[in-house]
């Protein structure tokens, strides 16, 4: 605690640089001249590096360089700096886990340490779709025969036994083991059946031990199973990458397509930041394209177009199309002819259609439906040959939402295959993911079907959580729009909302005095007032002079009503403070 | 299968572009004009998109670019070809999973579909450190205590009562569960308090959310006790960063090193080349220097004074000095002073220390201990502001070996706090390392202690396989010395040996006729007619004109007889073969 107390203090310290956003923004204003003194009173191991530096020795307290400094003697090679690092790094911005985060944890220290110590008893989290975290149960089946891969490499180990047991426990309620023989009789064949297929799949059944590059193939063989099943097209588990959570593939695929600045990758803006970040990462070009909001953050061809043509016109080669559906942060679940305008235009333009699905489960408005990218290219009669599509999925996300478990894959269509060598070796570089990961992967493209003795259970755990959400997602999208200078598109589909506050002037002018953007100022105010975490708008992206932010839907139902209350209390206070 | 097959056969194909080395080589070779047609014919999607292709057009055929072709409509824009991919994809090479490895899946699959059909019943991996894919079984307290955390979000389970009848069927030898209830017995008194432990240290005891990018921070103080116990000097939670392996840590420093190919990473030759390719995919330079085979893989200071000043008269600014300690695929274990002299070699220079000790554990020459360099850091006087290290550890080596469950940290000392910050918000990006992972390396830090009941079964596991690697070490470098022209040094750690061949004349024209590194063809030669997978000593980099391979020291000890008279008979043909 007190390590974490005195990480916190130099963060605050180095907060105190007045941190306009995350460390991104951070990194530059440390550039500046006028904070450079600053860096170097943080940083003794500060050396001159730039012609900034040495055009501002005059702020440096001489002492810094007395025979003394333990760092005197330091090497004529620069040591590490933050003008040392990659400036791709320091482009890099990931607000999701940005300050607001780091002020929260601050927050639930006191709180545990000092209880009382704030007008607010818990940290209501709506800042990350981290369903666990928020107390969703995972679904039993899952856990059932995902549990049984961490007992297979045992040898003499019976996990169907143990799982069965597992499972008893889970339904008792005290913890005497031996009294439960005649509950035994609880199980699922199928979970059974499941699990020592999956482990027939393991090869020396050793959960322990690197898989193939690309994920066990006869879990891949599952996963292209499931996704035939749900398209009605062929899937080749061979295009199968099975990845930890999605993210690793959205690096993947930025790695092998950026080769400078000069390359783009369309996005949408708002957007899910991994995208900007891991182009920035990669020394690319963002390239937006903006949702329109006005028609429930709409996707227009001819915004597509007009951003492209204008990237062209800069000199950028755009190389890629990512396409959120359903939408992350705007919950907006694409129509199926929009979806086929999107796909003719990547053809017509050459773009790889980088197809972020990882919510594909998650449709809460019983007017809209998910195709995947892959169905719709293959109703279209585009063949493998005819468009390279990449389509992202995580164990995460959808009802389950098992984040703790990194689970995922990327499916691989319309690459030569010496294109897909370079995937399969970058891939190898990493050796593989990791193996529970990759059966909860296989998991999730292969519920239960209809029949099997699990399936009413399964159904039931996995309808009522997606009843739930839907029904947060309403409460929470009225109340967003019952508050003055507040409109909240519909969630159709994920686990955010994404309202749009029109903040008063003198509102936008206290932010600029606090060097915060002004969506980022509420947040922070909200925060401190409240215990509920939420995501500025400025995170994502958003037209210059709109504010938003992102609040998930994932708080548990009965915490809705308190949340709202807060919320609603708080943003009153808020205009009566702010009111123009 | 089928499509598995389809695969192979394109890869074949691909294969038969006369592939030099893995496909990095291949790429090169494929942008060279003699194979340009070819890419074309491989790939349709090809485009003109260099000044070489255009000098090629006489080598394509025109039907290529008739308008019946199904890409006479493509954009202007070029798709994705290997010539438009990431240059710096195409450099890195990654010859632990290359040409051999899928050679051998080949072998495998025909084995199953035919078995007979080769000269040997088995493939015989020797090729990665993948300890329980060749049959190592799981240390049982790591699984023990490890197993529990996937039950504990299930708010009604009670994990320990799980984990004691695991246990008990792990040891019975009969899958009756109904007649185990005398066994309950056998259950260790603290793996069960680790259990409630490790449960308490996950917030709202959810393995299924998200947690901190830096990994869980009660899992950090574990592991900053277990390393504080390890060395005797004090450890910082906040320094750790959680990772899937240490790859993705190893892959993290590079990213925020390098930020151009004026960048270099002074490595050790031969390396694991997870080194040379992490660099290559971040466009830095590799500046090699050379371990001493002579003097059982010697570091020698003046080589790496020679190799940095070599490097600074190429404009090139060397960033880190990577030291893998024990050895990979060396296998050699550092004396103290040697380390000392690094150290102050990296202080003097200027140089962030990345050291890769993943397999601390494994030390088999009595002679030898392992020091980390954080110890040998702190015992020298340099506290946390006087040098830049990074100590990667893995849950994949030691004498656990759990490579499947990707854990893994990089303790992180020696930097400022906004650098930090850079850390943290790259960690952030891909928000966390997955939680069985998290858990597996702070049990692989904290052991059971003398005094736990679980202590003596534990010791026993461990120093069992630590004992029978050592034997198997000794009994491999005992055979391979024993080889004409071969000459081994001993493995002081780790779990590799790198044997020298002097292969004769004739032998290395033969490679140079089917267009192969002279060791890469003796492998390949191996593996067809034993099953026994090697890698060739050119995928570790080794000194020009000398060649070697490594093998690890990982199949179970009643192989270990059949692996050294495979090797041995085949050795002894081939010398006959080629003997000039």
């Amino acid at each position: 605690m007190h390590a974490w107390r005195s990480w916190w203090l130099r963060f605050s310290e180095f907060e105190s640089l007045q941190m306009r956003k995350f460390v991104g923004e951070t990194a530059k204003t440390l550039i500046a001249n006028n904070t450079i003194a600053s860096v170097v009173k943080l940083n003794p191991h500060h050396r001159p590096s730039s012609p900034n530096y040495c055009s501002n020795r005059s702020h440096l307290p001489p002492s810094l360089y007395s025979p003394i400094s333990s760092y005197s003697i330091m090497a004529s090679t620069p040591p590490v700096t933050v003008e040392s690092l990659n400036p791709k790094v320091l482009k890099c911005e990931y607000a999701v886990r940005g300050e607001i985060v780091s002020v929260a944890e601050k927050l639930q220290e006191d709180l545990q340490a000092n209880p009382g110590s704030h007008p607010f008893e818990e940290i209501l989290y709506c800042n990350i779709g981290n369903p666990q975290h928020l107390g969703q149960k995972p679904i039993t089946f899952f856990r059932e025969v995902g549990m049984l891969q961490l007992h297979c490499d045992e040898k003499l180990l019976f996990p169907l036994m143990c799982v069965m047991l597992c499972q008893v426990l889970a339904l008792c309620d005290h913890p005497a083991l031996l009294d439960k023989r005649e509950t035994m009789g609880l199980f699922s064949v199928d979970s059974i059946k499941r699990a020592s297929l999956i482990l027939d799949q393991i090869p020396g059944r050793a959960t322990g031990a690197y898989s193939h590059s690309q994920g066990i193939k006869g879990l891949r063989d599952t996963i292209a199973a499931g996704i035939e099943a749900r398209d009605g097209f062929p899937a080749d588990p061979n295009d199968l990458f099975l990845t930890d959570g999605a993210s690793p593939g959205v690096h993947m695929m930025m790695q092998l397509l950026i080769r400078s600045e000069n390359d783009g990758i369309l996005c949408p803006i708002p957007q899910y930041p991994l995208y900007s970040a891991s182009i920035a990462l990669h020394g690319g070009t963002l390239v937006r394209y903006y949702l329109d909001e006005a028609t429930g953050w709409g996707l227009e061809i001819s915004e597509l177009k007009k951003q492209l043509d204008a990237a062209k016109q800069k000199g950028i080669t755009v190389r890629a199309l990512v396409a959120i559906n359903p939408g992350n942060p705007t919950g907006q679940v694409l129509a199926e002819d929009n979806q086929r305008q999107i796909v003719d235009f990547c053809k017509k333009e050459g773009l790889v259609l980088l197809a972020d699905e990882v919510y594909q489960e998650n449709i809460y408005a019983p007017d809209k439906k998910f195709h995947s990218f892959k169905k719709i290219c293959r109703s279209m009669g585009y063949g493998d040959k005819d468009i390279p599509l990449v389509s992202f999925q995580s164990v995460s996300k959808g009802y389950h939402g098992e984040c703790g478990k990194r689970g995922g894959y990327m499916e691989v269509t319309g690459f030569s295959p010496e294109v897909r060598q370079q995937f399969y070796k970058v891939a190898s570089v990493n050796l593989c993911s990791n193996i529970s990961g990759q059966i909860l992967a296989s998991l999730v493209m292969s519920p239960p079907k209809v029949g099997d003795e699990s399936y009413d259970g399964y159904m039931g755990e996995r309808d009522g959580i997606l009843k739930s959400l839907a029904r947060r997602a309403k409460t929470l999208e009225d109340a967003f729009n019952s508050l003055e200078g507040v409109s909240c598109n519909r969630a159709e589909g994920a686990m955010y909302l994404f309202p749009n506050i029109r903040l008063p002037n003198k509102a936008i002018k206290a932010a600029e005095g606090a060097k915060k953007a002004a969506d980022a100022y509420y947040a922070i105010r909200l925060l401190n007032a409240t215990g509920v975490v939420v995501v500025p708008g400025s995170g994502f992206g958003q037209v210059p002079g709109s504010w938003h932010f992102r609040c998930t839907i994932l708080p548990q139902e009965d915490k809705i009503p308190a949340i709202v209350s807060k919320l609603t209390d708080f943003h009153k206070k808020f205009m009566d403070e702010f009111r123009d």
